[in-house]
């Protein structure tokens, strides 16, 4: 049996008493100077290691914090094949420890094409017959400029592996606007974009009333973001921009609906990079500011009904 | 001195007399048998294994014949860190024989991750003040759903190593119209996002009078790709979806100026998967279709002209 991916997120979320995501973003420039020390002067592979490590301790850190993380891989791909094989021990180590993965990849492509992409993230590449697991994560961030054909791909795979999948809507970029808010048909492109997300998700829904589409809408987007809660109550929404891109909690309370569910608020900087490199105390730092984060979600959004159930 | 990318390839283009743009998607099921057989029943280091053995083949039947290769990144990601450094070997062998390399991996995220994404591509990721390639990649496919401020450090990046970024515009799948075709402001999605792209393409034209900055149009789109090519003379149009797909010559030539520039046609199935896995003459069946694919081209559109002066 398979379970269903929102009820997943929902059980990890009361589990932990929240819905605060983690974002693994790590960068040569800030992580810790007793990090790169270790792993200085040796091009990509150190890079790859420095991130590797660096982000291993961080989910020890938050593992017993939180129920989910996001994983960019842009900032393990710069690594070339060393950091992607780092991102590998960092997605098993994270789905080691009970923690629901987000590998943060924005794909898309072609049908043909995406059923690739689908293959390496959930059930694995088929190969003579046999799934041979590459990136392994729970859920998946996927771009929707090119349409249902070429976005079911993703969906199928993610669902027969109990995975999810979070459409880009409307972004927590500043220029999201230029494109994303083009009034088409009375009504701007990304509820477009969010009604495609509904239609999915409706066609699967957990028992929890969620679905395992869902999507990314910027907590600096706080207009938008009530509309698509709103309007359409199935959605799990991915909230990126929370702390170091400017969004709040009281924007964030827009995202959830009444009972507490369907928000996963991500904050990347604000809780990994929160500190000086030469700060010898970063772990304490991480933990803080984790603890700040939480304390800043349970008293301004309705978040605080899952720590009230757990 | 940087040479601006639309002047490389175009002296790439008229080099070899044709346009041409051969697509490199290997995928396992499709390889010759004689190719999987020496790599078979070793997973993932075995798909990475024949996926370079093959595209390294492919590039030294081709490298005489056409001006640009575009490597699908789906396809090496399939194999994981080793499929991924099976790509970078490719990459490095199609520059080293002076093909224009194109990194069909369709980028898009936030602008600081965007940069992230850019350096791996283009001019390596920055490390203690230094540079370390990754992909090394000529040009870039990008996703253009998030706006100008997330599109803008793939094209700075780009423009500062020679190379170039070609923006979705209208691809070539059957579903692209479901946004791409949306309305807004009396005009589809698409020609909003073919006019930025032009935007940025007249900031910088090469002396060749196209831009840095093309588009991606699917041939199997033929109205489309007639209006982009009318209303922005200075883009470099990537036409996939030639063959396989179902787009022929003729609807390729509504993608050339008259001057016989500006349209790179690109052929991947119908080229490097048009026989069967037990053909043991498949280099042959390459090398045919490749000539095939550019008779029926140069017969058909202004691609001609480039022959003629070459």
């Amino acid at each position: 049996v398979v379970l269903h991916f929102a009820d997943r997120l929902v059980a990890a979320c009361r589990a932990k008493g929240n819905s605060l995501c983690v974002g693994l973003d790590p960068r040569w420039a800030m992580l810790p100077q007793e990090v790169r020390r270790r792993h200085a002067g040796q091009g990509l592979e150190g890079l790859a290691a420095a991130c590797e490590e660096f982000c291993l301790r961080v989910l020890e850190l938050v593992a017993p914090l939180v129920p989910a993380v996001k994983v960019q891989m842009a900032c393990f791909e710069a690594g070339g094949p060393a950091g992607l094989a780092a991102m590998q021990h960092v997605l098993r180590a994270a789905r080691q420890q009970g923690l629901i993965t987000i590998l943060d990849g924005k794909k898309n492509d072609i049908a043909s094409t995406a059923q690739s992409y689908a293959e390496a993230v959930f059930g694995g590449t088929l190969l003579e017959g046999a799934r041979w697991p590459v990136w392994e994560a729970d859920a998946l961030t996927v771009n929707p400029y090119l349409g249902a054909d070429a976005l079911e791909p993703f969906i199928t795979q993610a669902r027969s592996c109990g995975g999810g999948v979070f459409l880009l809507v409307r972004t927590s970029n500043p220029g999201s606007r230029q494109f994303q808010d083009l009034c088409c048909g009375g009504r701007p492109l990304y509820l477009h974009v969010a009604e495609a997300a509904a239609g999915w998700a409706r066609q699967h829904l957990g028992r929890c009333g969620l679905g395992d589409v869902g999507a990314v809408v910027g907590v600096t987007q706080a207009a938008e973001l009530a509309v698509v809660r709103q309007q359409f109550p199935e959605l799990w929404l991915l909230l990126p921009g929370y702390g170091a891109q400017g969004g709040g909690a009281a924007a964030a309370a827009a995202g959830f609906r009444p009972d507490g569910l369907g928000a996963l608020v991500n904050s990347s900087r604000g809780i990994i990079a929160g500190f000086a490199p030469e700060e010898t105390q970063w772990e304490e730092c991480i933990r803080a500011a984790t603890r700040q984060t939480l304390a800043e979600l349970l008293q301004q959004t309705p978040m605080r009904r899952l720590a009230a159930a757990s």
